[in-house]
């Protein structure tokens, strides 16, 4: 075929010849060198290590070529956005503000008592997270469009995590206490993963587990609202859906018909707002009212007919009055901190994704940009404040960000304004709620955790990648067979594995020359490539480290045994070469160029001449220093895998001659 | 320079233009296209994926095309090793087996009576564990050369691991219950993991981390020795070097100056040996007796000198007879087994570790190949075996080993010589051990966990890879200042968190073009290399992944960021196109495609046209289920970096006009 193209001479790699360049022991003078690099000095390498790891998105380069003033009054603007766009901010931006603030007001009040609920919290504890942390994040954050505030998920992960360690229903004083506790670590923990620049630790959870964590969580609280919608009173502490359905359909003596018939209107309501706001854009006003809308009405309905009297649960009594100080709740040594520094790690960790993911969600919309671990400060800030004063761990919530979002949000003052409703409720309007029934806020809750289950995600998953798949469905039957917390570990494991079996058996590909050209594909993607005859092609797709380098020396090993038994029935010529295409292993490591010796010695054995082509200046660098260079013959090292190619067929041509 | 040939006519690639190919809406007939793969069925994926992770070194080849009875006569000869061999044994294999298990029997019979005493367990037991374990070797192992029995860093971590669950002093028949319960599920777990063809997991240690480890572990070890050395009878439990040199020196007045003497004699003797050996190949049997004279002198001098009556401590009784049965002490259930499984992944772990080690290197020596897991099922049974009989975690030891190798073995066989000679001393000459002087133990110890210490091993990765360095030093001082087992998780997690840190932090490169070559190459590396005016090539280095994704998003903007700064300064072509060059590209996975999507939505909002070149069949798969294709449009993927240039400049000539 195109056989003779890989020697053409009038190759344009020819073109690459030097009169200067050291002839080559073969005499193939024409051959482009790899020179081994100067070595860096210890200090910029290491300098350089650590901007990549910790500064990858050079939050610094601002401050650069500026005076020192300049660079103080940068930094003061870093730390506090607000500086930056507060004196810009105009009473145009604030009506849009103003109104989007009332929407996610409306959708908050209720949202905020149900989820204080998932967490075992008494209703105003969810209004009391709706005060202080928006106030903060205004002043601190950078997303323009986040609403923060109690979240469904994290809420009852913090309540399944914190009840195992203190009994709410038996001692709601410790377990208060063990709450700000937690929110404080939590916080702390969020702050500090930001200061030290350690913030894309959560990038280790994988989309599909956090999708099917997500998708498994909503069933979860779903089935908890049985309890409320169903009006019973003796229910499981178990969240896993056995328990659950066991437990709702084993007391179907408890069911309250009132409390069921109110339930599901305002669930049918609730679910056709969600569905007409759906179908058109500026519809979406009508699912954010809803919510408030129902309990306004259901309230005025308990409280004309006292359906209260038969059976059906209200909110009863809450807390009048602004936020209580918590400052001296938490616990700072002891057994209780532990505890605390437990829990605040987890649910701490899983309100940063959250948090993260709404916020690059938004930005990429609106083209700004997210300065992961500035936002995870922002956020840490928000929790340690909050704790003092009354509030539980609170992130930025998906649905009221995209109401926030779509009611024309300008910037975070939306969230103070939100906080301002809310203080307002808090100081003069919580005995409004006294009739609330039950079974409307878990309405509320079963309607909103709806939008965590993103199927379309899940179909996308499976049909680009099934291992990712598996992932997925791990998280999710994780959480709704057992529960909230061995789903989450479910998700890190399947997560971490997968990077690990990624980097233990990295890919390999056995190249051949594509006719007419001189370039080398791998010959399973590209059916035209054919191999050259009397050398073997192998093109290594990863960094060759400790942990994949037995692998890489027992495939090439493999590779070199598969092509001898092709050859050997198809009588072809006998293998002489072995070309390492070195281009995708950009770094190596000592059990990496131990790996790489042994081949070379295996190969010599076995009569094969090694070669290598396109390393990396730090791949060069550090085979050089190890002498696998001297060992190998520098002539053995190429620029590319075409010229590699050209000096073996000439010299099998010239050992036939 | 040679600016022109990026467009040159001539180029070789434009070869590749076929007139059946279908005309790109660009009008620039001379691209090759590179096709989306038909998708592969599902199971052949999942098949192809269980065998490179399970099966790399495909142990099936050889039942391939057989018949079934072949079939069963490989698996068994598969499963025991001695069978293929043992038939071809002759009279003069034998011959070179019985030297060398004579030498190392000399070898191992002092060894194995100190080793044990760092497990804190009565001498008989080291002996017993060189009984049993070499007989099952020889069936099931495949290695030529290894030879096994106690070794000293294994020995040492048993120790510590299971003296923090059952204290020896004060209850030894429980912790000889706890001994051989872990040992038995060391060997358990060796086993279960070959069996499943997991062995890789031992991959996940670097050799840097090991040879820190060792040298800790040999440093340990030998301060340990000085309580012998000196004739010190009060000596802490602790192993770090500031609680034992406390112990050594605010003993003084323990310190016996016969003992000193006597010990320091033979260790200067031992080292004078060792050092004589390494000077000539040949005289590697000077070291190797050098242990066994050392007692049989010392012990004559004891008994001759009566110096015991002076305060010099002797080995004293040993039981005499052959192992005794220990299948009664090993407990199934209860909390003895969790703790014997606990302490036995442990000991299990880093004793596979030492013993895949040696037999790779005499395996790489002898050209032979070692199947890791087969070895893992072989060592797995031997310990099993082992601890029904009185024998402790067994491994092979690189000393022996060495000496084994040396001193000509051929089979496994001399294990076999060696474990018969260790049971007629059992059976017949305990006796004769009564007046060895403990002191002798300890300077044979120190003697050979000095060949432990590798420094030329931790220079040589010190000049290549300071990250590596890191890991062996993190290793080493963790286990000299703290305790074993704290190296090693000090090893396993610096090593975790360099893998960790490799997938989250990928290589990038910009690339430039070599003048007067189609080649493409990093511009850092190759300063030559010189850009194309109005785009930007970047090259990613790794798989895309959930866990590097956002990274390399964050990395390629930045790139452009940087190059329009350049650009702006310089007043050159303004920036039009970015290249991704994906050839290291073999996977993405649906948090990478989101980042690449992220990436277009981005570069576009920037006027920047995004191209791709040379995605990898799987990536090019994902790429087109996902709709990316469509959405950046076909005629944006190439086939090499050269035809994307072409494209792109051509395009911005033709904007020029």
């Amino acid at each position: 075929m195109a056989g003779s193209v890989h020697t053409d001479d009038s190759d344009s790699e020819r073109a690459a010849r030097k009169p200067s360049d050291g002839q080559r022991p073969e005499e193939l003078p024409f051959v482009h060198k790899v020179s081994v690099p100067p070595s860096t000095p210890l200090h910029s390498g290491i300098k350089d290590t650590i901007k990549e790891t910790f500064f990858p998105d050079d939050p610094f380069l601002q401050f650069k070529n500026q005076t020192k003033g300049r660079k103080f009054v940068l930094a003061i603007l870093y730390v506090f956005p607000i500086l930056e766009w507060g004196p810009k901010y105009r009473l145009n931006l604030f009506k849009r503000d103003f109104v989007s603030g009332l929407t996610i007001a409306s959708l908050c009040i209720p949202q905020a008592m149900a989820y204080a609920k998932l967490a075992h919290l008494p209703p105003e504890y969810g209004l009391y997270s709706d005060v202080i942390p928006p106030f903060v994040y205004a002043v601190l954050g950078s997303s323009r469009h986040i609403v923060v505030g109690p979240v469904a998920v994290v809420s009852i992960l913090l309540g399944t995590l914190l009840n195992a360690e203190v009994n709410y229903k038996k001692d709601l004083a410790t377990y208060l206490q063990l709450t700000f506790t937690a929110t404080f670590f939590a916080g702390l923990i969020q702050a500090g993963l930001g200061f030290l620049r350690l913030g894309f630790i959560i990038d280790f959870l994988s989309h599909a587990a956090v999708v099917g964590f997500m998708a498994g969580a909503a069933i979860t609280i779903g089935l908890q609202q049985l309890k409320g919608l169903f009006g019973i009173t003796n229910f499981t502490t178990k969240t896993d859906i056995v328990s659950v359905l066991k437990s709702v359909f084993s007391n179907t003596h408890q069911w309250n018909w009132q409390t069921i018939l109110i339930g599901l209107f305002f669930l049918v309501l609730l679910l056709a707002a969600k569905f007409i706001s759906k179908r058109k854009k500026s519809w979406f006003w009508i699912s954010a009212i809803a919510p408030l809308t129902a309990v306004i009405l259901s309230t005025a309905f308990v409280k004309i007919t006292r359906v209260d009297r038969h059976g059906v649960i209200t909110v009863k009594h809450i807390n009048k009055g602004l936020n209580p100080s918590s400052a001296h709740l938490i616990h700072f040594s002891g057994d209780l901190a532990l505890k605390g520094v437990k829990v605040g790690i987890v649910a701490g960790l899983v309100a940063l994704t959250e948090a993260i993911a709404v916020a690059r969600t938004f930005a990429a919309l609106k083209d700004y940009h997210i300065d992961g671990n500035k936002e995870m400060i922002a956020l840490g800030s928000m929790n340690m404040i909050g704790s003092l004063s009354s509030s539980y761990v609170t992130t930025g919530s998906f649905s009221r960000s995209a109401v926030n979002y779509n009611s024309g949000c300008k910037t975070a003052i939306s969230n103070v304004v939100m906080a301002v409703v809310v203080m307002i409720v808090l100081r003069f309007l919580t005995p409004l709620f006294f009739y609330t029934p039950n079974c409307i806020l878990a309405s509320i809750i079963i309607t909103a955790v709806l939008s965590l289950i993103d199927l379309k995600a899940a179909k996308l998953i499976w049909k680009i990648d099934k291992s990712d798949f598996l992932a997925c469905m791990g998280a999710f039957f994780g959480v709704v067979f057992v529960s909230v917390e061995i789903g989450l570990l479910v998700a890190v494991c399947i997560s971490m594995a997968k990077i690990l079996l990624h980097v233990t058996r990295p890919h390999t590909a056995v190249l051949g020359n594509i006719p007419g050209t001189t370039v080398y594909r791998n010959v399973q993607q590209y059916p035209e490539a054919y191999k050259i005859p009397g050398t073997l092609l192998v093109r290594v797709d990863a960094a060759v480290y400790f942990s994949n380098s037995n692998y890489i020396r027992e495939r090439v090993l493999r590779y070199v045994n598969e092509e001898e038994e092709v050859i050997k029935k198809a009588n072809g010529t006998s293998l002489q070469y072995v070309i390492l295409d070195l281009t995708p292993v950009m770094s190596i490591d000592t059990t990496g160029i131990h790996a790489f010796e042994e081949l070379l010695k295996i190969l010599r054995k076995r009569g094969l001449q090694l070669a290598i082509a396109n390393p990396g200046s730090d791949v060069m660098e550090k085979l050089h220093i190890a002498k696998f260079l001297e060992e190998l013959g520098e002539e053995w090292v190429f620029l590319t895998v075409g010229q590699a190619v050209q000096v073996c067929t000439r010299l099998l041509k010239s050992a036939d001659v």
